[in-house]
């Protein structure tokens, strides 16, 4: 009963593939491969905020995080379709922006453009870099960025230093949005592979 | 006998690398990750064709689906080296672009620019957004574009709803090539690691 | 004793994760995953310097295998925030940029861009190109270059041909930079799964 109960236990966390298969001696210097298995059940999870703040032609060059590198298309249609941004924004854990010395939990480092003509839809690819005694290392993530919908999934496609070789899916939400020039996303991550 | 006909079939098809090897019970509604083994035979495939219209300046804006962010450079021969286009194109199964209020089988939207200053050549980055009763989801790409080969193989780096964490390999074909405003691609997408 | 230490020479190589495990036949012409285990020992590694050789606006246009597609933004600091370089730039064995008629090892096609406002930072995505006897194939990168630090891991997220589905680790080193017009990066590029 003991047993079925542990067995159950693994079955809802995480199944180890690679050197727990084999039982192998002398990998404990060495990582192990999880992949996340019945339940979806990540082997890691954080939620954490970005927060983008578009640097508006004049007023905000001081608190501004991001910039348009290029302008919007004559496709757009109030839409941007066509503009790019590139940017370096605070992401945290709680929904305010970090205030006096406090420090944002990871930064956000990419850009994205807008790509839609008769709404507003964007793309992004970006590293969230993480410098704390926390975490050090960075996750790779790209994805279409469906702001129609209420939530939308994009690719953790990979990760370095504590987050090595990650894979997963990051879910965003909107949290809030004053016109072009700041917003805020929820970001859900999800890792289902990792290695520890 | 039989029991190695059937896993001499499952040898040709797809190996289960993480619940089914261990046996445990209680996965039902959990995804497991398959792996493709022998001959490299795809856990899921599917040929689409991209369509680009590119936004010429004046006369097609009803029907581009796609516009340059950037002019090309002075390193441009020709060859639009430096320009970049966005674009929210349609995918279709078959040659055709879809008539009347057909809808696309998915859309890709992404961006691609010309990297080559001697000859034709870009890169790609886009997701596939798959949004129907037969696939909700995306796929997530990216890699070199080599227009001077007749096939090349860019990388599914990730995948969310359907394809929830897919990877794999899309084939690509210049299919039809009108000029620079228009151009078709035939995309085999094969993917040989899926989790259902 | 003899099978112990062939395990454990296993457990530090790597481990076959897929076909091996379930000891198939008929696996002949497929091909297998192999997933690094104990000590991180990459299953494929290999050294190449990266030369981007910028365009600088007249006199070296027969030089050049980059150009800005983008200027620097009002958010740069003397930093390019917002620069975007297309490349198409050689990848070599040695430091030296190739020689005559020598070729380079590959070619790294791709962007970069800036995005810091008070320090030289950057992002990159790319595709190395290979096409020699000893390789034909791509690999796909993306990730922060943080130019502050010693070292920086990017990620590689896929890889067609020669390096098939292939995931890892870059480890960038700046190893000459001569104002914003050349720079040389090392690039320990370091495979964690591979197909073979």
């Amino acid at each position: 009963m003991q047993g079925l109960a542990a067995s159950s236990k693994l079955s809802l966390t995480v199944v180890v593939v690679a050197v727990f298969l084999l039982g192998l001696a002398g990998a404990a210097h060495g990582r192990r491969k999880l992949v996340s298995s019945a339940n979806d059940e990540p082997c890691k999870k954080m939620t954490l905020y970005y927060h983008d703040i578009l640097y508006d032609g004049g007023n905000n060059t001081a608190n501004a995080t991001s910039a348009a590198a290029t302008e919007p298309t004559a496709l757009s249609n109030s839409t941007y379709f066509g503009m790019l941004v590139v940017f370096d924004d605070p992401m945290t854990k709680r929904k305010a922006l970090p205030v006096g010395n406090e420090l944002p939990t990871a930064r956000a480092q990419g850009f994205y453009f807008y790509d839609k003509k008769g709404s507003l839809n964007s793309w992004f690819a970006f590293s969230l870099v993480f410098n704390s005694t926390a975490y050090k290392g960075t996750l790779n993530l790209m994805g279409a960025d469906l702001m129609g919908e209420r939530t939308r999934d994009i690719s953790v496609v990979g990760g370095t230093g504590d987050f090595f070789m990650a894979r997963g899916i990051a879910t965003l939400r909107t949290d809030a949005m004053e016109g072009l020039y700041y917003f805020r996303l929820q970001m859900d991550i999800k890792l289902y592979e990792c290695y520890v």
